[in-house]
């Protein structure tokens, strides 16, 4: 057990759980870092899709942030009065799920499930993909990179909250620092320049207009900003993951996280035409991103900007991180709720929904393999899931306060359904805009995944009413069981088998299943001497010995159809099949030896009757 | 298993094993594929080594070929006295084993089964190899081309002998005939023409002489050469196919398939210096095989030309079936001495050693697959593992004729002695010669074969040794078992596992781990009422409720722990411990519950001691 010590870390007590609890320092990094990454693509997506309109189009950025950081705001104080409502996690699906019925909290669910498996492997390809961009030796590694940074994200949050939180604390305030000293220093010159900064490193030159705004370029901009919005929905299902008074640390906590993206989004908006940025297309020969542009402008490029630079690349592929610490909270809720295996619920050795962890990390692994690791393409689908999510909780939200009233309900009522609609309006626009590209994959697999999860709460169901019994135990006079002994010849193994069968019982068969092979007769031969004649002896019941003959060699299936038709023949009465088995000291051993005794185990597991027992001595060879 | 019947065939009842047993029609397609297919590259191997002599290198084919004849008659009277005094099988494996002890007959078991893995997996390839060349655009999928031809041999092997013989006769048969009126009509124009025939299309001009002749060289083309011989021993280790009288019937089987490969080997020798055709570089432009050639030259290259090439690389490529006819009945014999898994000595359905087939199937698998279905390079070790069986063989026989004695002893082991002389010279020649390319490997795997086959046999032996009993049964009067019983909670199935306790013993013990979750209560508060109560007012043993704290939630451990301390404080008394089992009607529900109880029992089986029962009792839920 040591070795499982040294890489999971020792066994937490179940009463160790408060200890766990984290406080807003690790609950930014842990909860925030999807979040906040999000400020590094979300402006440039938006952008963009504003490079047609040359010169022109870098105004339109700040109406457009505008318009997100109306939603965010909306956003926020909707989940903000979520957590304060549900104290023990309170993520859209349980909000749609309590308010607007089971349909839409499985829709709920799905559609953050699948963000959240996207937010892991696209994160971490990602963070690999900008590692391998400067360091091409690395390419053909790629997958593997993936696969090992997402084992290691996997083994550090199986150690629990505490442990990653403290790890991933350095990169994210980094990360934070230096976009806010950015900020501020750009701000700082924009206005001793009077409002005409120079920039240190000039942006490369905008290329002429090609095409006039238009209401669809409009909203195809915003939609692609939006993604600056994911993440969001993260906090409020790890509401049970602070400390004493939860409520009140995860609204800190999200507050935090809300207020550093806004004011990172808002800066970005607001210095970026200021100091001449614009996007350049990703496709193109001397691409830079907006943000690199924008640290050149203002800082020049000596070491802050490649401490910068770094910073967000390590935001970046451990904003995947997220993903891992919501996951598993999110899909113990809906386990809870019997749509998803029990085992989902069960915390581990280091308290955390270990399950969990294992699920995501298998689909994003999966879903890495199968892009080999690159996987850009599906950034775009993150922001379908997450504005559904903020959708359905929003609108959960209204029936809430129509349902419970108070003060301020009205208001509420009001903030919450604009949301709604808006971000609504957003799904809708970025499904439309991003259908061909594969939006289509997530409207495929939605439906899907709720049938799945159905099927499971129906088979829970049935599982429950066929299993629940109530009051005293039923029970029935029944006699001893039939014992049924298969033997090939007598030897240790048998003999322990056949002293146990007269223990239980006197009715005993032993079968013995006759090939045709030369030595066949010996059993028959000894039987009476070696069995019949010391059971008298001894006064115990004499087995009956069964030959059953297998012209097509078969093994099993005489015993199989020996034992069905016994149970037949005798209703009410328990069959139970003596199993001996070798048991070997070293694994591999097995494969000198026939596996049948598993196979027979396991059909008549499942064609025998409820009177069935299956009763393996196991004979240990000593060593 | 209607599916399986027409996959596989319907199955064969052992007393039908006479009319699956074949005669020579069938039984040199089956086992003389092989050595027949190396006439079409053995005398290629040893003229491409001629290349450097020139127009001088075209007359040392005879000799060199002449030599090789010399001892492939030796051998064949070898292998035909062999099948005499070894009607049940007599490869080399038997013949070493019983004339010059185990140590030789396991060399002779590793050099073969290398020998046969390398013969399915080359076989293949060098037909795939040819249908790429001819065809390059399935290039991409020579390695799935070759497992699906593997998958098919091994299916055709597994539906038995009869059928896998008719489907090989027609390839077999039209090769024999297309190159047997190849040589006639050769040698026939070769006598009209007065020693000097006209070629019809002229082979390639040969290159100005680089070298001259000397002994290594003369050496070296002979033991290429000797690859000419590789397949011969396969019908030895097959004697027992054939129908009675069957060693007459081998024989006769290996008489004809020698005769025709002498016939063949001698032709192209003998035709190809009168048409002046000699060997070209196979790596260089230009190039074309020794048949190629001599077929243009002496039938041109028309309809005959073409079906005579295609029946060529049929026989090729089928020649991987040779391996699967024998490799299985090779390890059968050595499995019988247990030196390999006993599964190895069961027939199937079919009456074939399906494991052998099995085993073959996938190590040749894994063969094309690490070299990506290109083993050209392997070619060449052929040669090693078959002449160390040859030698093998042959010493064996030399022991064998001084022990029996009989009329004319003292030639057959002057000519045994003789033949193992020169297939010894060539093993060490062979090895010398191709030592760097590769047969390197079969230095250091035949020592890491023999010390497995020696550790199987140990094993074992151990095993009887442990197990086996001598006369009549121990009876022991033990009382009744205790009973171990965990609970989660009260239901169905646990309350079936409870009915069976009562029917085997008094002492009942429920164990039930406590995790410290909110409903644990339950059972310990409606123990008295659900279960004490009804088992005292039915005269039952009232069970005792044992509850187990898990702190750190672990439930496998502490019902291990609780039955471990069980067994040691009762000792002479079996534990049985009681395992209820929720059986779902479709496998992927498994998915749905804990798979704890298969854990407890794997578990239970490797660290219980002699005294431990687990006892499955299996609920089926109604479907």
């Amino acid at each position: 057990m040591d070795i499982i010590d040294l890489v999971l870390g020792k066994p937490l007590a179940t009463e160790d759980e408060k200890a766990e609890r984290i406080g807003p320092v690790k609950g930014i990094p842990i909860f925030g870092l999807d979040a906040l990454s999000s400020a590094a693509y979300g402006p440039e997506a938006a952008m963009t899709l504003l490079i047609p309109l040359g010169m022109a189009g870098i105004a339109y950025i700040l109406p457009i942030v505008g318009a997100i950081l109306v939603l965010l705001t909306i956003v926020y104080f909707s989940y903000r009065q979520t957590m304060q409502a549900y104290p023990h996690g309170g993520g859209s699906y349980t909000v749609a799920t309590e308010n607007l019925g089971t349909g839409a909290g499985l829709l709920a669910a799905a559609a953050l499930m699948i963000d959240y498996v996207l937010t892991a492997a696209v994160g971490i390809s990602a963070g690999v993909g900008a590692l391998v961009s400067a360091a091409p030796s690395l390419q053909p590694h790629t997958l593997s990179i993936c696969l090992g940074i997402l084992a290691v994200l996997a083994l550090l949050n199986l150690r629990g909250m505490q442990e990653s939180g403290g790890i991933f604390m350095i990169p994210t305030y980094l990360f934070i620092a230096c976009l806010l000293a950015m900020i501020a220093i750009g701000v700082a010159k924009f206005f001793i320049a009077g409002g005409h900064p120079v920039p240190v490193v000039a942006p490369p030159k905008l290329g002429k207009a090609t095409e006039a705004m238009g209401v669809w370029l409009m909203l195809r901009a915003f939609s692609s900003g939006c993604t600056a919005m994911t993440g969001v929905e993260a906090v409020s299902n790890g509401v049970m993951a602070f400390r004493e008074p939860t409520t009140k640390y995860a609204q800190r906590t999200l507050t935090i996280i809300i207020v550093i993206l806004m004011i990172m989004l808002a800066g970005i908006a607001y210095l970026a035409p200021a100091f001449g940025v614009a996007a350049t297309n990703p496709d193109g020969p001397g691409y830079e991103s907006v943000l690199s542009q924008l640290l050149g402008a203002i800082m020049g490029k000596g070491m802050f900007y490649w401490v910068t630079i770094g910073s967000i690349l390590a935001v970046l592929s451990l904003s995947a991180n997220t993903a891992f610490a919501d996951f598993p909270r999110l899909a113990r809720a809906i386990a809870q709720n019997e749509f998803l295996p029990h085992s989902l619920t069960l915390r581990g050795r280091r308290l955390v929904f270990s399950q969990g962890v294992y699920a995501l990390a298998i689909l994003a692994g999966l879903l890495l393999t199968i892009f080999g690791g690159v996987t850009d393409r599906l950034i775009p689908l993150y922001a379908v899931g997450a504005f559904l999510a903020f959708t359905l909780s929003q609108a959960g939200m209204v029936v809430h306060w129509r349902k419970h009233g108070g003060p301020g309900a009205k208001r509420s009522m009001l903030i919450n359904g604009l949301g709604a609609a808006a971000t609504a309006v957003t799904v809708v626009v970025v499904l439309i805009a991003k259908f061909i590209e594969g939006a289509w994959i997530v409207v495929v697999l939605i439906p899907c995944m709720i049938l799945v999860m159905r099927g499971v709460k129906s088979h829970y169901a049935r599982v429950h009413e066929a299993t629940r019994v109530v009051g005293p135990i039923q029970i029935e006079k029944s006699g001893e069981p039939i014992v049924i002994l298969p033997v090939e010849q007598l030897n240790a193994v048998s003999e322990k088998a056949l002293r146990f069968a007269w223990q239980i019982s006197k009715d005993i068969r032993i079968v013995h299943v006759d090939c045709g092979e030369p030595d066949t007769g010996d059993l028959q031969r000894n039987f009476p001497e070696c069995v019949e004649e010391p059971a008298r002896a001894a006064g115990l019941a004499v087995p009956q010995l069964i030959v059953v003959p297998s012209p097509y060699r078969f093994i099993i299936r005489p015993i199989l159809d020996y034992t069905l038709e016994l149970e037949r023949q005798n209703p009410g009465r328990t069959v139970s099949i003596l199993i001996p088995e070798l048991v070997e000291s070293r694994w591999y051993y097995v494969l000198l030896h026939n596996n049948r005794s598993e196979v027979l185990k396991a059909l008549l597991t499942f064609q025998g009757c409820q009177r069935t027992t299956i009763i393996n001595i196991p004979w240990n060879l000593p060593d």
